[in-house]
């Protein structure tokens, strides 16, 4: 079975969400630093703000989505395999985007 | 607020689900089909068979995982705006790979 973690950051600063290149830098230290592998990468600027970004990992995805306006991402994290690295790029998240509150879902699903 | 469409099909037939291109195939039919726009898109292919394939849609995003040794997929179809896409292109998804059953959740999600 595999994790899958449903999230929503509220009262994120919009600089931290705003541009492709900021989300980029930290989704790839995130992922490197969980120990998750990236196998590929796309981003969607949209103007003049707010980024939609998914990263397809060889243990699932991770997909974000940004309103800055509203100081709101969307996050999901889709893993196959060990709960951990997912566990850990989830807390990695909430440390670089510093939400004021987050709603979480957890749902098990993949290989039965 | 978005629609958040998670889905397991079992029961698949395999020869379906195996390979990339076939993969590649029927996801760009259908997104094309359901009205969703596809800004990017991304493939894994799992040796000797499973399939992981992302598309980045400029309405949020849409996923597959395939274990064809299971006759499983796992599904995801994330959507912004009107909800008519997602369930045309969840529609559409079961009329291509015509699973035996299927476990579905739909969460309410996206811009607050």
């Amino acid at each position: 079975m595999g994790i899958h973690i449903i999230a929503e950051f509220q009262g994120v600063d919009p600089g931290k969400i705003s541009k492709v290149e900021k989300i980029q830098e930290v989704l790839d230290r995130v992922i490197a630093k969980s120990g998750l592998h990236a196998v590929s990468s796309s981003f969607y600027q949209f103007e003049p703000y707010g980024v939609s970004a998914v990263y397809l990992l060889s243990e699932s995805h991770l997909s974000v989505h940004t309103w800055p306006e509203r100081g709101y991402l969307d996050l999901d994290i889709f893993t196959c395999g060990e709960d951990g690295p997912a566990l850990k790029a989830f807390q990695l998240l909430k440390e670089e985007f510093q939400p004021k509150s987050i709603k979480k879902r957890i749902i098990r699903r993949g290989n039965p």
